[in-house]
Protein backbone atom coordinates (compact mmCIF):
# COMPACT_ATOMS: atom_id res chain seq x y z
CA UNK A 1 0.00 0.00 0.00
CA UNK A 2 1.61 3.72 -1.24
CA UNK A 3 0.76 5.01 2.19
CA UNK A 4 2.91 7.54 1.75
CA UNK A 5 3.36 9.00 5.71
CA UNK A 6 6.71 10.63 5.60
CA UNK A 7 8.13 12.38 2.65
CA UNK A 8 11.04 9.86 2.38
CA UNK A 9 9.10 6.70 2.06
CA UNK A 10 7.54 8.76 -1.08
CA UNK A 11 10.79 9.38 -3.03
CA UNK A 12 11.68 5.97 -2.54
CA UNK A 13 8.39 4.91 -4.25
CA UNK A 14 8.96 7.06 -6.71
CA UNK A 15 12.58 5.89 -7.91
CA UNK A 16 11.22 2.35 -7.16
CA UNK A 17 8.57 3.32 -10.13
CA UNK A 18 10.94 4.09 -12.63
CA UNK A 19 13.10 0.75 -11.73
CA UNK A 20 11.43 -1.47 -14.74
CA UNK A 21 12.87 1.60 -17.13
CA UNK A 22 14.19 -0.68 -20.20
CA UNK A 23 16.35 2.50 -21.27
CA UNK A 24 19.76 2.48 -18.97
CA UNK A 25 20.34 6.26 -19.61
CA UNK A 26 16.88 6.93 -19.06
CA UNK A 27 16.47 5.28 -16.16
CA UNK A 28 20.13 6.92 -14.65
CA UNK A 29 18.30 10.59 -15.46
CA UNK A 30 15.15 9.69 -13.98
CA UNK A 31 16.13 8.83 -11.23
CA UNK A 32 18.76 11.68 -10.43
CA UNK A 33 16.25 14.23 -11.17
CA UNK A 34 13.81 12.81 -8.78
CA UNK A 35 16.44 12.70 -6.04
CA UNK A 36 17.65 15.97 -6.64
CA UNK A 37 14.10 17.55 -7.24
CA UNK A 38 12.85 16.13 -4.10
CA UNK A 39 15.55 17.03 -2.38
CA UNK A 40 14.62 20.74 -3.40
CA UNK A 41 11.08 20.48 -2.28
CA UNK A 42 12.17 19.38 1.31
CA UNK A 43 14.43 22.10 1.32
CA UNK A 44 12.27 24.93 0.19
CA UNK A 45 9.29 23.35 1.87
CA UNK A 46 6.94 25.57 -0.80
CA UNK A 47 3.10 26.28 0.28
CA UNK A 48 0.42 24.95 -2.55
CA UNK A 49 0.53 28.61 -3.46
CA UNK A 50 3.83 28.56 -4.29
CA UNK A 51 3.79 25.66 -5.94
CA UNK A 52 0.96 26.76 -7.90
CA UNK A 53 2.74 30.23 -9.03
CA UNK A 54 5.93 27.41 -10.11
CA UNK A 55 3.12 25.35 -12.04
CA UNK A 56 1.95 28.77 -13.75
CA UNK A 57 5.14 30.04 -13.94
CA UNK A 58 6.60 26.96 -16.34
CA UNK A 59 3.31 26.62 -17.89
CA UNK A 60 3.50 30.39 -18.91
CA UNK A 61 6.84 29.78 -20.36
CA UNK A 62 5.79 27.09 -22.44
CA UNK A 63 2.97 28.99 -23.80
CA UNK A 64 5.99 32.21 -24.58
CA UNK A 65 8.09 29.59 -27.26
CA UNK A 66 7.04 30.16 -31.05
CA UNK A 67 9.07 29.50 -34.27
CA UNK A 68 11.29 32.13 -33.57
CA UNK A 69 11.47 32.47 -29.55
CA UNK A 70 12.35 29.94 -26.97
CA UNK A 71 11.63 30.90 -23.19
CA UNK A 72 12.81 27.52 -21.92
CA UNK A 73 16.18 28.19 -23.33
CA UNK A 74 16.43 31.58 -22.39
CA UNK A 75 15.12 30.42 -18.73
CA UNK A 76 17.91 27.50 -18.83
CA UNK A 77 21.12 30.25 -19.79
CA UNK A 78 19.77 32.86 -16.92
CA UNK A 79 19.76 29.92 -14.36
CA UNK A 80 23.83 28.83 -15.51
CA UNK A 81 22.50 25.35 -16.45
CA UNK A 82 23.26 26.16 -20.46
CA UNK A 83 26.92 27.46 -19.65
CA UNK A 84 26.76 24.19 -17.14
CA UNK A 85 26.35 21.50 -19.81
CA UNK A 86 28.29 23.35 -22.56
CA UNK A 87 31.18 23.21 -19.92
CA UNK A 88 30.85 20.20 -18.87
CA UNK A 89 30.74 19.13 -22.69
CA UNK A 90 33.26 20.75 -23.16
CA UNK A 91 35.96 19.20 -20.60
CA UNK A 92 36.19 17.14 -23.39
CA UNK A 93 38.18 18.66 -25.06
CA UNK A 94 40.42 20.80 -24.13
CA UNK A 95 42.74 21.86 -27.05
CA UNK A 96 39.53 23.07 -29.08
CA UNK A 97 37.98 26.62 -29.26
CA UNK A 98 36.05 27.33 -25.98
CA UNK A 99 32.63 26.21 -26.55
CA UNK A 100 29.55 28.72 -25.17
CA UNK A 101 25.74 28.59 -25.17
CA UNK A 102 23.45 28.32 -28.66
CA UNK A 103 21.51 31.09 -26.93
CA UNK A 104 17.81 31.26 -28.27
CA UNK A 105 18.12 32.80 -31.64
CA UNK A 106 19.35 30.12 -33.77
CA UNK A 107 15.74 29.58 -35.23
CA UNK A 108 15.52 30.11 -38.61
CA UNK A 109 18.40 28.62 -41.18
CA UNK A 110 21.31 31.15 -41.92
CA UNK A 111 21.32 32.37 -45.76
CA UNK A 112 24.35 31.01 -47.53
CA UNK A 113 26.58 33.31 -48.83
CA UNK A 114 29.91 32.86 -50.28
CA UNK A 115 33.21 34.20 -48.21
CA UNK A 116 33.71 38.08 -47.81
CA UNK A 117 29.88 38.70 -48.21
CA UNK A 118 28.22 41.01 -46.53
CA UNK A 119 25.92 39.03 -42.92
CA UNK A 120 24.34 41.92 -42.48
CA UNK A 121 23.70 43.82 -45.61
CA UNK A 122 20.19 45.65 -44.81
CA UNK A 123 22.13 46.75 -41.66
CA UNK A 124 22.94 50.53 -41.27
CA UNK A 125 26.36 51.30 -40.15
CA UNK A 126 30.08 51.20 -41.01
CA UNK A 127 31.14 47.71 -42.23
CA UNK A 128 33.53 45.82 -39.89
CA UNK A 129 35.50 42.41 -41.11
CA UNK A 130 35.34 39.64 -39.39
CA UNK A 131 38.33 36.61 -40.76
CA UNK A 132 40.36 33.69 -39.50
CA UNK A 133 41.12 29.61 -40.35
CA UNK A 134 39.36 26.55 -39.00
CA UNK A 135 42.20 24.00 -37.87
CA UNK A 136 42.43 21.40 -35.88
CA UNK A 137 43.75 20.91 -32.80
CA UNK A 138 47.28 19.79 -34.50
CA UNK A 139 46.83 23.23 -36.52
CA UNK A 140 46.15 21.50 -40.04
CA UNK A 141 43.44 23.27 -42.31
CA UNK A 142 40.12 21.59 -42.28
CA UNK A 143 39.10 22.84 -45.85
CA UNK A 144 35.11 23.33 -46.75
CA UNK A 145 34.34 23.70 -42.63
CA UNK A 146 30.85 24.78 -42.43
CA UNK A 147 30.49 28.03 -40.35
CA UNK A 148 27.24 29.51 -39.47
CA UNK A 149 27.30 32.69 -37.80
CA UNK A 150 24.26 35.14 -36.51
CA UNK A 151 24.18 38.22 -34.70
CA UNK A 152 22.56 40.88 -33.70
CA UNK A 153 22.38 44.91 -35.26
CA UNK A 154 24.11 48.05 -34.15
CA UNK A 155 20.99 48.66 -32.16
CA UNK A 156 21.18 45.16 -30.52
CA UNK A 157 18.10 43.34 -32.44
CA UNK A 158 18.07 39.59 -34.46
CA UNK A 159 15.99 39.62 -37.33
CA UNK A 160 13.89 38.06 -36.12
CA UNK A 161 13.39 40.54 -33.50
CA UNK A 162 12.63 43.12 -36.40
CA UNK A 163 8.86 43.88 -37.22
CA UNK A 164 7.43 42.25 -39.98
CA UNK A 165 9.97 39.21 -42.18
CA UNK A 166 11.68 40.88 -44.72
CA UNK A 167 14.60 40.75 -42.49
CA UNK A 168 14.84 37.46 -41.94
CA UNK A 169 18.34 36.07 -42.46
CA UNK A 170 19.63 39.41 -42.33
CA UNK A 171 22.99 38.84 -39.82
CA UNK A 172 23.01 35.29 -40.32
CA UNK A 173 25.61 33.63 -43.03
CA UNK A 174 26.69 29.68 -43.80
CA UNK A 175 29.72 30.44 -45.26
CA UNK A 176 32.45 27.37 -46.33
CA UNK A 177 35.57 27.27 -45.50
CA UNK A 178 38.25 27.81 -48.65
CA UNK A 179 40.77 25.23 -49.19
CA UNK A 180 43.08 26.36 -46.52
CA UNK A 181 40.19 26.92 -43.99
CA UNK A 182 40.43 30.21 -44.17
CA UNK A 183 37.25 32.17 -43.79
CA UNK A 184 35.91 36.00 -43.68
CA UNK A 185 32.75 37.89 -44.07
CA UNK A 186 31.84 41.24 -43.77
CA UNK A 187 29.26 42.59 -41.61
CA UNK A 188 28.87 45.17 -38.91
CA UNK A 189 29.78 45.36 -35.40
CA UNK A 190 27.03 44.18 -32.99
CA UNK A 191 25.85 45.74 -30.00
CA UNK A 192 25.29 44.53 -26.79
CA UNK A 193 21.53 44.23 -25.83
CA UNK A 194 18.75 42.45 -24.08
CA UNK A 195 17.73 39.08 -23.58
CA UNK A 196 13.34 39.28 -24.18
CA UNK A 197 11.64 40.45 -20.95
CA UNK A 198 8.53 40.84 -21.46
CA UNK A 199 8.01 37.09 -20.51
CA UNK A 200 8.20 35.02 -17.40
CA UNK A 201 12.18 35.10 -17.70
CA UNK A 202 11.73 38.61 -17.47
CA UNK A 203 9.62 38.59 -14.61
CA UNK A 204 12.51 36.35 -12.86
CA UNK A 205 15.12 39.06 -13.90
CA UNK A 206 12.89 41.71 -13.03
CA UNK A 207 12.10 40.20 -9.19
CA UNK A 208 16.05 39.26 -8.58
CA UNK A 209 17.02 42.76 -9.40
CA UNK A 210 18.88 40.97 -12.27
CA UNK A 211 20.01 42.98 -15.68
CA UNK A 212 19.16 41.40 -18.77
CA UNK A 213 21.98 42.09 -21.14
CA UNK A 214 24.23 40.60 -23.01
CA UNK A 215 27.31 41.82 -24.09
CA UNK A 216 28.28 42.09 -27.61
CA UNK A 217 28.87 39.19 -29.60
CA UNK A 218 28.55 37.06 -32.65
CA UNK A 219 27.43 33.49 -32.25
CA UNK A 220 29.29 30.46 -34.23
CA UNK A 221 28.51 27.00 -35.08
CA UNK A 222 31.11 25.24 -36.61
CA UNK A 223 31.05 22.05 -38.41
CA UNK A 224 33.50 19.71 -40.23
CA UNK A 225 33.35 16.27 -41.00
CA UNK A 226 35.13 13.74 -38.70
CA UNK A 227 35.48 16.62 -36.08
CA UNK A 228 33.30 17.71 -33.18
CA UNK A 229 30.98 20.62 -34.40
CA UNK A 230 31.63 23.57 -32.29
CA UNK A 231 29.12 26.10 -30.79
CA UNK A 232 30.52 29.45 -29.36
CA UNK A 233 30.66 32.97 -29.83
CA UNK A 234 33.45 35.50 -30.19
CA UNK A 235 32.92 38.77 -27.75
CA UNK A 236 33.46 42.19 -28.67
CA UNK A 237 36.24 43.61 -26.56
CA UNK A 238 35.70 46.27 -24.58
CA UNK A 239 31.83 45.45 -24.77
CA UNK A 240 29.63 47.15 -22.09
CA UNK A 241 28.28 43.79 -19.80
CA UNK A 242 31.11 41.77 -20.70
CA UNK A 243 31.92 40.84 -17.18
CA UNK A 244 28.03 40.56 -16.31
CA UNK A 245 26.51 38.36 -18.78
CA UNK A 246 23.12 37.75 -18.06
CA UNK A 247 23.62 34.19 -19.39
CA UNK A 248 26.78 33.63 -17.70
CA UNK A 249 28.34 32.44 -20.93
CA UNK A 250 31.79 34.88 -21.67
CA UNK A 251 35.16 33.10 -21.34
CA UNK A 252 38.27 35.07 -21.60
CA UNK A 253 39.81 33.11 -24.67
CA UNK A 254 36.83 34.44 -26.84
CA UNK A 255 36.98 37.95 -26.22
CA UNK A 256 38.53 39.33 -29.29
CA UNK A 257 39.39 43.11 -29.83
CA UNK A 258 38.06 44.53 -33.04
CA UNK A 259 40.78 46.95 -33.82
CA UNK A 260 41.45 49.10 -36.48
CA UNK A 261 42.46 48.27 -39.60
CA UNK A 262 43.69 51.00 -41.94
CA UNK A 263 45.70 49.07 -44.47
CA UNK A 264 44.41 50.01 -47.97
CA UNK A 265 45.09 46.82 -49.51
CA UNK A 266 43.56 44.72 -47.04
CA UNK A 267 40.59 47.00 -47.66
CA UNK A 268 40.41 46.72 -50.80
CA UNK A 269 40.89 42.87 -50.52
CA UNK A 270 37.74 42.83 -48.25
CA UNK A 271 35.48 45.12 -49.98
CA UNK A 272 35.82 47.71 -47.31
CA UNK A 273 36.83 51.20 -46.69
CA UNK A 274 39.64 52.47 -44.53
CA UNK A 275 39.62 52.36 -41.60
CA UNK A 276 37.23 49.56 -40.95
CA UNK A 277 36.92 47.56 -37.47
CA UNK A 278 38.79 43.71 -37.99
CA UNK A 279 38.10 41.01 -35.96
CA UNK A 280 40.30 37.88 -35.75
CA UNK A 281 39.19 34.66 -35.43
CA UNK A 282 40.75 31.06 -35.47
CA UNK A 283 38.68 28.20 -34.54
CA UNK A 284 40.38 25.08 -33.45
CA UNK A 285 37.91 21.87 -34.59
CA UNK A 286 38.29 18.69 -32.32
CA UNK A 287 38.49 15.07 -34.01
CA UNK A 288 35.70 12.99 -33.40
CA UNK A 289 31.79 12.85 -34.34
CA UNK B 1 35.37 38.51 -15.61
CA UNK B 2 33.27 35.87 -15.72
CA UNK B 3 35.39 33.34 -17.24
CA UNK B 4 33.74 30.49 -15.60
CA UNK B 5 36.08 27.81 -16.63
CA UNK B 6 35.07 25.07 -14.48
CA UNK B 7 31.50 24.10 -12.99
CA UNK B 8 32.05 24.98 -10.24
CA UNK B 9 32.58 28.77 -10.10
CA UNK B 10 29.53 29.05 -12.77
CA UNK B 11 27.61 27.80 -10.01
CA UNK B 12 28.63 30.11 -7.40
CA UNK B 13 28.44 33.20 -10.25
CA UNK B 14 24.70 32.30 -10.53
CA UNK B 15 24.09 32.14 -6.92
CA UNK B 16 26.03 35.55 -6.71
CA UNK B 17 23.27 36.65 -9.30
CA UNK B 18 20.67 36.39 -7.00
CA UNK B 19 22.30 38.00 -4.29
CA UNK B 20 20.51 41.44 -4.69
CA UNK B 21 16.93 39.87 -4.64
CA UNK B 22 14.62 42.34 -2.43
CA UNK B 23 12.63 39.30 -1.37
CA UNK B 24 14.37 36.73 0.92
CA UNK B 25 11.83 34.17 0.07
CA UNK B 26 12.32 34.55 -3.75
CA UNK B 27 16.20 34.94 -2.97
CA UNK B 28 16.16 31.61 -1.05
CA UNK B 29 13.84 29.70 -3.61
CA UNK B 30 16.40 30.42 -6.51
CA UNK B 31 19.62 29.67 -4.32
CA UNK B 32 18.14 25.88 -3.56
CA UNK B 33 17.09 25.78 -7.40
CA UNK B 34 20.40 26.78 -8.58
CA UNK B 35 22.19 24.22 -6.17
CA UNK B 36 20.09 21.42 -6.84
CA UNK B 37 19.72 22.37 -10.67
CA UNK B 38 23.46 22.43 -11.21
CA UNK B 39 23.85 19.32 -8.94
CA UNK B 40 21.46 17.58 -11.40
CA UNK B 41 23.49 18.39 -14.32
CA UNK B 42 26.78 18.02 -13.16
CA UNK B 43 25.30 14.30 -11.76
CA UNK B 44 24.01 13.35 -15.11
CA UNK B 45 26.75 15.38 -17.43
CA UNK B 46 23.96 15.94 -20.04
CA UNK B 47 25.14 15.76 -23.83
CA UNK B 48 23.82 18.98 -25.77
CA UNK B 49 21.12 16.62 -27.26
CA UNK B 50 20.00 15.50 -24.33
CA UNK B 51 19.87 19.48 -23.14
CA UNK B 52 18.09 19.92 -26.13
CA UNK B 53 15.78 16.72 -25.88
CA UNK B 54 14.95 18.17 -22.42
CA UNK B 55 14.29 21.66 -23.61
CA UNK B 56 11.83 20.04 -25.84
CA UNK B 57 10.05 18.14 -23.40
CA UNK B 58 9.42 21.12 -21.31
CA UNK B 59 8.23 23.36 -23.95
CA UNK B 60 5.81 20.88 -25.28
CA UNK B 61 4.48 20.43 -21.70
CA UNK B 62 3.73 23.77 -21.81
CA UNK B 63 2.19 23.75 -25.25
CA UNK B 64 -0.35 20.51 -24.35
CA UNK B 65 -1.98 22.76 -21.33
CA UNK B 66 -5.17 24.43 -21.92
CA UNK B 67 -8.21 25.67 -20.46
CA UNK B 68 -8.84 22.30 -19.38
CA UNK B 69 -5.68 20.53 -18.90
CA UNK B 70 -3.03 21.47 -17.23
CA UNK B 71 0.17 18.88 -18.12
CA UNK B 72 2.64 20.51 -15.75
CA UNK B 73 0.73 19.44 -12.98
CA UNK B 74 0.63 15.98 -14.55
CA UNK B 75 4.36 16.20 -14.79
CA UNK B 76 4.13 16.92 -10.95
CA UNK B 77 2.08 14.40 -10.14
CA UNK B 78 3.90 11.23 -11.88
CA UNK B 79 7.34 12.55 -10.94
CA UNK B 80 5.68 12.47 -7.13
CA UNK B 81 6.10 15.97 -6.52
CA UNK B 82 3.15 17.58 -5.89
CA UNK B 83 1.98 14.32 -3.14
CA UNK B 84 5.71 15.36 -1.68
CA UNK B 85 4.28 19.22 -1.48
CA UNK B 86 1.51 18.03 0.08
CA UNK B 87 2.76 15.59 2.53
CA UNK B 88 5.49 18.75 3.42
CA UNK B 89 1.94 20.68 4.07
CA UNK B 90 0.14 18.03 6.16
CA UNK B 91 2.80 17.85 8.29
CA UNK B 92 1.65 20.93 10.18
CA UNK B 93 -2.01 19.45 10.61
CA UNK B 94 -1.45 15.97 11.77
CA UNK B 95 -5.02 16.00 13.53
CA UNK B 96 -6.98 17.05 10.71
CA UNK B 97 -7.86 14.57 7.88
CA UNK B 98 -4.94 13.40 5.54
CA UNK B 99 -4.55 15.58 2.23
CA UNK B 100 -3.67 14.75 -0.88
CA UNK B 101 -2.91 16.10 -4.49
CA UNK B 102 -4.96 18.25 -6.32
CA UNK B 103 -4.76 16.75 -9.57
CA UNK B 104 -5.12 18.52 -12.85
CA UNK B 105 -8.94 18.32 -13.17
CA UNK B 106 -10.48 21.04 -10.42
CA UNK B 107 -10.37 23.24 -13.87
CA UNK B 108 -14.04 23.98 -13.99
CA UNK B 109 -16.15 25.35 -11.83
CA UNK B 110 -18.57 23.10 -10.02
CA UNK B 111 -22.66 23.73 -9.88
CA UNK B 112 -23.69 24.63 -6.72
CA UNK B 113 -26.20 21.99 -5.87
CA UNK B 114 -28.41 21.54 -2.54
CA UNK B 115 -27.34 18.22 -0.35
CA UNK B 116 -28.56 15.14 -1.73
CA UNK B 117 -28.50 16.24 -5.10
CA UNK B 118 -27.14 14.25 -7.55
CA UNK B 119 -23.43 15.74 -8.94
CA UNK B 120 -23.58 13.26 -11.99
CA UNK B 121 -26.94 13.26 -13.30
CA UNK B 122 -25.54 12.82 -16.73
CA UNK B 123 -24.20 9.56 -15.88
CA UNK B 124 -26.06 6.09 -16.32
CA UNK B 125 -25.47 3.38 -13.67
CA UNK B 126 -26.51 2.96 -10.18
CA UNK B 127 -26.57 5.38 -7.78
CA UNK B 128 -24.70 5.53 -4.45
CA UNK B 129 -24.55 7.65 -2.11
CA UNK B 130 -21.41 9.52 -0.15
CA UNK B 131 -22.22 11.04 3.38
CA UNK B 132 -20.35 12.32 6.45
CA UNK B 133 -19.97 15.24 8.89
CA UNK B 134 -17.11 18.43 8.89
CA UNK B 135 -16.05 18.45 12.10
CA UNK B 136 -13.12 20.62 13.86
CA UNK B 137 -10.18 18.41 15.27
CA UNK B 138 -12.02 18.61 18.66
CA UNK B 139 -14.80 16.98 17.32
CA UNK B 140 -17.26 20.19 16.90
CA UNK B 141 -19.18 20.43 13.81
CA UNK B 142 -18.62 22.95 10.96
CA UNK B 143 -21.95 24.20 9.80
CA UNK B 144 -21.75 25.76 6.37
CA UNK B 145 -18.44 25.02 5.06
CA UNK B 146 -18.15 24.73 1.29
CA UNK B 147 -17.45 21.13 0.15
CA UNK B 148 -15.95 21.17 -3.32
CA UNK B 149 -16.09 17.95 -4.93
CA UNK B 150 -15.47 16.39 -8.84
CA UNK B 151 -14.85 12.74 -10.11
CA UNK B 152 -14.63 10.50 -13.12
CA UNK B 153 -17.71 8.65 -14.12
CA UNK B 154 -18.22 4.92 -14.20
CA UNK B 155 -15.83 4.85 -17.37
CA UNK B 156 -13.40 6.51 -15.71
CA UNK B 157 -13.75 10.28 -17.74
CA UNK B 158 -14.30 13.39 -16.37
CA UNK B 159 -17.03 16.18 -17.81
CA UNK B 160 -14.04 18.12 -19.59
CA UNK B 161 -13.01 14.74 -21.11
CA UNK B 162 -16.45 14.14 -22.86
CA UNK B 163 -16.56 14.93 -26.48
CA UNK B 164 -18.63 18.95 -26.42
CA UNK B 165 -19.41 20.87 -23.80
CA UNK B 166 -22.81 19.69 -22.72
CA UNK B 167 -21.69 17.80 -20.12
CA UNK B 168 -19.21 20.43 -18.07
CA UNK B 169 -20.29 20.29 -14.66
CA UNK B 170 -20.80 16.53 -14.48
CA UNK B 171 -19.55 15.05 -11.72
CA UNK B 172 -19.09 17.86 -10.01
CA UNK B 173 -20.83 19.77 -6.99
CA UNK B 174 -20.67 22.67 -4.72
CA UNK B 175 -21.86 21.72 -1.79
CA UNK B 176 -22.83 23.33 1.56
CA UNK B 177 -22.57 21.40 5.53
CA UNK B 178 -25.72 21.80 7.15
CA UNK B 179 -26.10 23.20 10.68
CA UNK B 180 -24.64 19.91 12.38
CA UNK B 181 -21.82 19.93 9.85
CA UNK B 182 -23.52 16.98 7.62
CA UNK B 183 -23.64 16.73 4.10
CA UNK B 184 -24.89 13.97 1.25
CA UNK B 185 -24.86 13.89 -2.26
CA UNK B 186 -25.92 11.15 -4.86
CA UNK B 187 -23.20 10.11 -7.43
CA UNK B 188 -21.79 6.96 -9.56
CA UNK B 189 -19.23 4.99 -8.00
CA UNK B 190 -16.17 6.08 -9.96
CA UNK B 191 -14.19 3.76 -12.22
CA UNK B 192 -10.36 3.83 -12.15
CA UNK B 193 -8.44 5.29 -14.89
CA UNK B 194 -5.80 6.52 -16.84
CA UNK B 195 -4.51 10.23 -16.69
CA UNK B 196 -3.95 11.52 -20.10
CA UNK B 197 -1.26 9.50 -21.99
CA UNK B 198 -1.49 11.41 -25.80
CA UNK B 199 0.80 14.41 -23.93
CA UNK B 200 4.56 14.30 -23.06
CA UNK B 201 3.50 13.04 -19.56
CA UNK B 202 2.13 10.05 -21.36
CA UNK B 203 5.86 9.62 -23.43
CA UNK B 204 7.18 9.65 -20.09
CA UNK B 205 5.04 6.78 -18.78
CA UNK B 206 5.52 4.91 -21.80
CA UNK B 207 9.43 5.24 -21.45
CA UNK B 208 9.44 4.14 -18.02
CA UNK B 209 6.69 1.13 -18.64
CA UNK B 210 4.70 2.45 -15.47
CA UNK B 211 1.02 2.07 -16.32
CA UNK B 212 -0.64 5.56 -16.19
CA UNK B 213 -3.66 4.51 -13.85
CA UNK B 214 -4.96 6.14 -11.19
CA UNK B 215 -7.53 4.05 -8.39
CA UNK B 216 -10.60 5.15 -8.11
CA UNK B 217 -11.48 8.41 -6.36
CA UNK B 218 -13.82 11.21 -5.67
CA UNK B 219 -11.51 14.84 -5.00
CA UNK B 220 -12.96 17.02 -2.31
CA UNK B 221 -11.79 20.43 -1.30
CA UNK B 222 -13.25 21.85 1.72
CA UNK B 223 -13.31 25.26 3.10
CA UNK B 224 -14.66 26.80 5.69
CA UNK B 225 -13.85 30.54 7.45
CA UNK B 226 -11.69 30.14 10.41
CA UNK B 227 -9.87 26.59 8.92
CA UNK B 228 -7.12 25.60 6.55
CA UNK B 229 -8.25 24.92 3.54
CA UNK B 230 -8.33 20.83 3.06
CA UNK B 231 -7.42 19.28 -0.97
CA UNK B 232 -8.08 15.90 -0.59
CA UNK B 233 -9.79 12.74 -1.94
CA UNK B 234 -11.69 9.50 -0.88
CA UNK B 235 -10.09 6.65 -2.79
CA UNK B 236 -13.05 3.70 -3.36
CA UNK B 237 -11.88 0.09 -1.28
CA UNK B 238 -11.05 -2.47 -3.56
CA UNK B 239 -10.28 -0.11 -6.53
CA UNK B 240 -8.14 -1.99 -9.21
CA UNK B 241 -4.34 0.17 -8.52
CA UNK B 242 -4.98 1.15 -5.25
CA UNK B 243 -1.07 0.10 -4.53
CA UNK B 244 0.51 1.39 -7.03
CA UNK B 245 -1.43 4.90 -8.57
CA UNK B 246 0.42 6.64 -11.26
CA UNK B 247 0.20 9.66 -9.11
CA UNK B 248 1.50 7.99 -5.66
CA UNK B 249 -1.82 9.79 -3.82
CA UNK B 250 -3.18 6.88 -1.84
CA UNK B 251 -3.16 7.37 2.01
CA UNK B 252 -4.76 4.41 3.94
CA UNK B 253 -6.90 6.76 5.86
CA UNK B 254 -8.40 7.85 2.50
CA UNK B 255 -9.49 4.62 1.34
CA UNK B 256 -13.49 3.91 1.94
CA UNK B 257 -15.45 1.11 1.68
CA UNK B 258 -18.48 1.89 -0.42
CA UNK B 259 -20.73 -0.86 1.57
CA UNK B 260 -24.17 -2.43 0.03
CA UNK B 261 -26.75 -0.39 2.21
CA UNK B 262 -30.13 -2.27 2.05
CA UNK B 263 -31.63 -0.26 4.48
CA UNK B 264 -35.03 1.35 3.07
CA UNK B 265 -35.21 4.05 5.06
CA UNK B 266 -31.90 5.03 4.40
CA UNK B 267 -32.75 4.40 0.94
CA UNK B 268 -35.43 6.63 1.22
CA UNK B 269 -34.04 9.47 3.33
CA UNK B 270 -31.29 9.62 0.34
CA UNK B 271 -33.36 9.23 -2.72
CA UNK B 272 -32.10 5.88 -3.79
CA UNK B 273 -33.43 2.42 -4.36
CA UNK B 274 -31.77 -0.27 -2.08
CA UNK B 275 -29.51 -1.75 -2.48
CA UNK B 276 -27.07 0.90 -3.11
CA UNK B 277 -23.23 1.27 -2.56
CA UNK B 278 -22.69 4.04 0.33
CA UNK B 279 -19.35 5.87 0.76
CA UNK B 280 -18.79 7.47 4.47
CA UNK B 281 -16.29 10.18 5.07
CA UNK B 282 -16.02 12.29 7.88
CA UNK B 283 -13.99 15.35 7.49
CA UNK B 284 -11.55 16.35 10.22
CA UNK B 285 -10.37 20.39 9.77
CA UNK B 286 -7.34 22.55 11.17
CA UNK B 287 -8.13 25.96 12.97
CA UNK B 288 -6.17 28.30 11.07
CA UNK B 289 -6.10 30.29 7.52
Amino acid sequence: MATNVDADALTAEVLQSFSATPNERTKEILGSLTTHLHAFVRDIAPSIEEWEQAIDFLTRTGKTCTDVRQEFILLSDVLGVSMLVETINGQETPDATDSTVLGPFHMVESPVRALGDDASPESEGPRCVVSGRVVSIDGTPIPNAEIDIWQADTKGFYDVQQPGIQSIGNGRALLRSDSEGRFHFRSVVPMYYPIPTDGPVGELLDATDRHPYRPAHIHFLVTAPGYRELTTHIFIGGSEYIESDAVFAVKESLVKDFTENTDPGEAARYGVQTPFRHGRFDIVLHPGS
